[in-house]
């Protein structure tokens, strides 16, 4: 007796990421990888590319398809499918799941003549919500986690083979993923796999990224230059490991039995999905039933969070979603179809709405894909003179959405009447495409984190270690956050209520009153240029300053301010100051700020950290351009301008 | 500061209950209580009851709606509705969904004038799939559990007001009820009420079933003649307690937050839904948990089973659950709207299809309802002869689904060549409505359960006790299972898979082949009669038995063999037969089993073991008709015929 393996692997790159990783993944990994398993007859296995990896590798390196066509043909290579841009499908509408997919599965007829049966669910995530959607697109299989027949009922040890699942009578097939291949592939020793296949039987499934054969750190010498993959191919050409692929299974074998899995994914995912601070309790608790030899009796009990809490734990990514959500709506009710519709799924690639061991949300290009695809999706929609006073962010308040000939903004009253979006149109370009920096789990973990040694450190095993907890923000940043400064005491009005004056398709007009005073703050738009135009008023003198986060797109952009001229990542004061401007390689012109009288001027550069498969990342996300108002008296006007400057 | 309470009674009464269950509700429950709180001016409330009690009642104690309606005018009480028979809205075909909320909201417009825009979700099973449609009806706001926000990443302590989620940009608002205020509400004294009020500010839900004020143990002496409902008003007319309702609260404060509920429903669910051994361990953790006051803290990451789960823990439950979908799906791709499809509607309330403190699933009365009106339904939808090989339970592979002028035939080739429902078309019953003996966790719980004294033990703490545990079937229990006497071992053949040797709509052939035996089952359709063949060989001796379970209705029916006359409900024993008649209060007729050779004959009655609100119940379920071969040869042949005879 000895068990059968299914082999996969899934090979991602987000839309939007550098040209050089898609190379190094493909120099070190993706290529590397085929080019050992071309003559391994015996090996048959399972790929999956997603769209933005397989349109780069059709333009750059179309050997790629010859050879993978040829494993095709050959019988020897499985193809599924995702939705083509790779989106987390229980977070995109079902119009466009189901357009993705049959996106997807034409690329892959086209290019390879194979008509896909299954489904790499994308991040895992399951949501029954979605069955009906791949059924309808002729999906018969997917595979996902172990973790997800755990969390239905079934014991860890007693996973096997496959499952059969039904929403309103509709099947589905389930492959799990089996946690221990998992670990084991490539980062044990293939004696450890060979032991793991023979002491079972029935078939056994590991469907894992590509880049774990190469790029992950220590792969690419593990796997290749000592061997792991030439050891793991003999030992299927000796027998030792035998494969088959999934469709063969489906004909050959019946389901192990009938499963309902909750809303899952991997198990890691709960603990990132979760606020930091019941992350942090929750990543103890696991340790504690690991240390207690308890995890896997108790596992069918414990759950993390869910991906759709990433939207509730960062509103950055929750305004992305929603935007997208919502640019989708708008090519529903105006029924356009046509080619446009690729770069709202573009927008759509997961990577960056959230954020677990890969930087994800907190990396600056990816935003940047995202608010660049949105744009141009929203353009091909939606007149260039345009003005929604909706509840575009789904938390049960208006705000206001406002297209002019060169921009779009997004008015939020209820998140201190801030700028939270201002795409200039141009540029296909989210000036205020700004992070929050805020606590997370890891931070507080990283202390304590145990080393643990291995061959090669699995991702999950690599030692963190953090000497202080960094800076956290106490506001959500913006543009044009308000702080008043008493004898006494700071208030900041970035996180407030503002409530709505008056507007019209040209204004709007917001108003703060708290403690004996009140913030008049007026948007007026016109085609090329936005002007804020403050009256704060108070019963004692004050002083006063705006904030405004810009996200430049890189350290090296510049601003200027009156003589001086310095990097966007460095700290500068300037004592008196009637405006900056502010240059980037993103903008195809410049960026003006332009006040009716001088005030203090503070260039504060922000930095996050955030955990990425390598240790900790520390970025730049934005600058805080903040002016002040010293005059301490308890009246004030004041005009600022935003223009943009086209090149 | 002190909270305010929105409060709400649910009440309900299952499709299919005994009407002296609907008077005893109604006179110690419903009628007390809206006649006790008429005058309390300013106790304001919502109400939801559902379908087949509003039928019930308009039918029987109109005047109930007239005390209603008063209330509803005054804008005292708040109407809320949910799918009209009271479905798991999560667990029916979208479109039924719809229309049973539409049905619902209909009905209180026409006899109310009230425009509902709450819902109460059935169970408190949420899953985000429901939400389109919930929006879609106009619904803004849900009732449902604050385990739902912990499981959302809230701290329980911080849970209050309402909140907002969404899907695909549509929102729904999400009133949480305290799980505090359910265990205090009416089980506690008023003044543990108003000070829980008190510690807090805010809005706080409480909302739960009207049986509880009144037919829930103990309650009626509480509630109304200990006075609990008299404090309760007078702390509400002193102003200890305010109240509000639902809408007024939407209309006048925004929600706290917004949250992404998984597929959750109340706490206890969770434990029900787990298969026993898990169920058992479940409840242990939880035990441990609480003993170490760490319950709290660790909640966010505890969890057991989703409602879907029954459908696999109960193979009953499963085939209630396909048949209603399946015949949903016939409806709609027949087109056929009218009002047949109020059965299928009747055959969706939930109680019959799961068991948790209630005896649901194990209540004979309860399925019988089902399957009647499944049976009604499906005879509006399909004509009297028809025949399918379709999987219809769902597990990927099929089964024949047999029509005849007098029956329709369920049979399972993979669940040993089984019939799992026999219905007779004009009974509108079916024989097979059986249920097998299994252990369930709280068998093993009640050994060791702590004995918990209160004031009055709410239902949860109601002490149960069993001696010793019950006795389980080895096989799952339908029509025809076979077994093989050797001498040295005895093979049961209920759960092997049959192989469908051939097959058209008026004969059925099955096989199973295993150590070196062979059965050859053939089940032979005509209008009114059913047969079976046997044909079993074997290369040595055997002795043969075939046992077909029917469940008479009531433990009262009466068996005829030969001369002897008994009641289905106790044991029996007869030598040698050549069939037997089956009369109960159920058939319009009777029941005639006839073979072509003696047998000596069995019957043995089935009793189940459960749990219900008032302990542990034993239940009558089926009888066992067994006809055992014992000339110990090699060869049998056998013949078999079932008789629907109409009265």
């Amino acid at each position: 007796m000895s068990a059968v393996l299914l082999f996969g692997i899934h090979c991602h790159q987000p839309v939007g990421n550098f040209d050089f990783v898609f190379e190094k993944a493909y120099e070190k990994a993706y290529e590397p990888f085929i080019r050992a398993v071309m003559d391994a007859v015996d090996f048959r296995f399972s790929v999956h590319i997603t769209g933005a990896l397989l349109e780069w590798i059709k333009e750059n390196r179309a050997e790629f398809f010859d050879a993978l066509g040829r494993l095709v043909s050959d019988n020897r290579v499985e193809l599924q499918v995702s939705g083509f841009y790779e989106p987390i499908l229980a977070a995109i509408p079902s119009r466009d799941r189901i357009e993705q997919i049959e996106m997807a599965k034409e690329f892959v007829k086209k290019e390879f003549g194979a008509q896909p049966r299954g489904l790499w669910l994308t991040e895992r995530i399951w949501d029954t919500k979605i069955l009906k959607d791949l059924v309808a697109c002729g999906i018969e299989y997917v595979i996902l986690d172990d973790y997800h027949l755990v969390c239905s009922g079934l014991e860890k040890e007693e996973i096997k083979g496959y499952y059969i699942t039904e929403d309103e009578g509709k099947t589905l097939f389930l492959f799990p993923i089996s946690e221990e291949l998992r670990y084991l592939i490539p980062f044990r020793d293939v004696p450890e796999v060979v032991s793991f296949l023979e002491k079972r039987e029935g078939f056994y499934t590991i469907y894992d990224d590509g880049e774990k054969f190469g790029i992950w750190p220590g792969t690419y010498s593990w796997v290749y230059k000592r061997g792991w993959l030439k050891r793991f191919l003999k030992a299927v050409d000796e027998g030792a490991v035998k494969c088959a692929l999934f469709s063969e299974v489906l004909e050959n074998t019946p389901p192990t039995s009938r499963v309902y899995p909750p809303i899952a994914s991997y198990f890691e995912m709960g603990e990132w999905s979760l606020p930091a601070e019941l992350a942090a309790r929750f990543h103890a608790f696991v340790e504690e039933l690991k240390a207690s030899s308890r995890f896997y009796e108790l596992l069918p009990f414990v759950r993390g969070g869910i991906w759709h809490n990433f939207l509730v734990k960062y509103p950055e990514a929750n305004r992305m979603h929603k935007r997208m959500v919502w640019i989708s709506r708008k090519f529903e009710e105006k029924k356009v179809s046509g080619s446009e519709r690729r770069f709202l799924f573009k927008a759509q690639c997961n990577d960056a709405y959230w954020h677990g061991v890969f930087g994800g949300l907190y990396l600056p290009h990816l935003r940047r894909a995202v608010y660049s695809n949105l744009s141009r999706a929203e353009d091909a929609v939606l007149d260039s003179h345009a003005f929604f006073h909706e509840d575009v962010d789904c938390d049960g308040k208006r705000e206001f959405l406002v297209r002019k000939p060169s921009y779009t903004l997004w008015i939020c009253p209820h998140w201190g009447g801030q700028i939270k979006e201002f795409t200039v149109k141009d540029w296909h370009y989210n000036l205020v495409d700004v992070l929050t920096r805020r606590l997370e789990h890891y931070h507080i973990i990283a202390h304590q984190k145990e080393r643990q040694k291995a061959e090669v450190a699995s991702i999950h095993e690599i030692p963190r270690d953090l000497k202080e907890l960094p800076e956290v923000d106490s506001c959500d940043r913006g543009a044009f956050i308000e702080r008043l400064f008493f004898e006494d005491k700071r208030l900041c009005l970035g996180d407030e209520e503002f409530v709505v004056e008056d507007f019209s398709s040209s204004f709007v007009r917001l108003r703060c009153e708290k403690e004996g005073f009140e913030v008049k703050k007026s948007y007026i738009f016109e085609d090329e240029r936005v002007s804020v135009l403050y009256t704060v008023s108070s019963s004692r003198p004050f002083m006063f300053e705006t904030e405004i986060n810009i996200n430049p797109g890189t350290p090296d952009a510049s601003i200027i301010a009156g003589e001086k001229r310095f990097k966007a990542s460095i700290f500068k004061e300037v004592r008196s100051l009637k405006g900056v401007i502010m240059h980037s390689p993103f903008f195809k012109g410049e960026l003006l700020i332009k006040l009716d009288k001088p005030l203090r001027f503070f260039a504060v550069p922000i930095f996050t950290l955030s955990q990425s498969e390598k240790g900790f990342d520390e970025i730049f996300q934005e600058t805080a351009l903040i002016f002040k108002w010293e005059d301490s008296a308890s009246f004030l006007e004041l005009k600022i301008d935003v223009e943009v400057v086209h090149a």
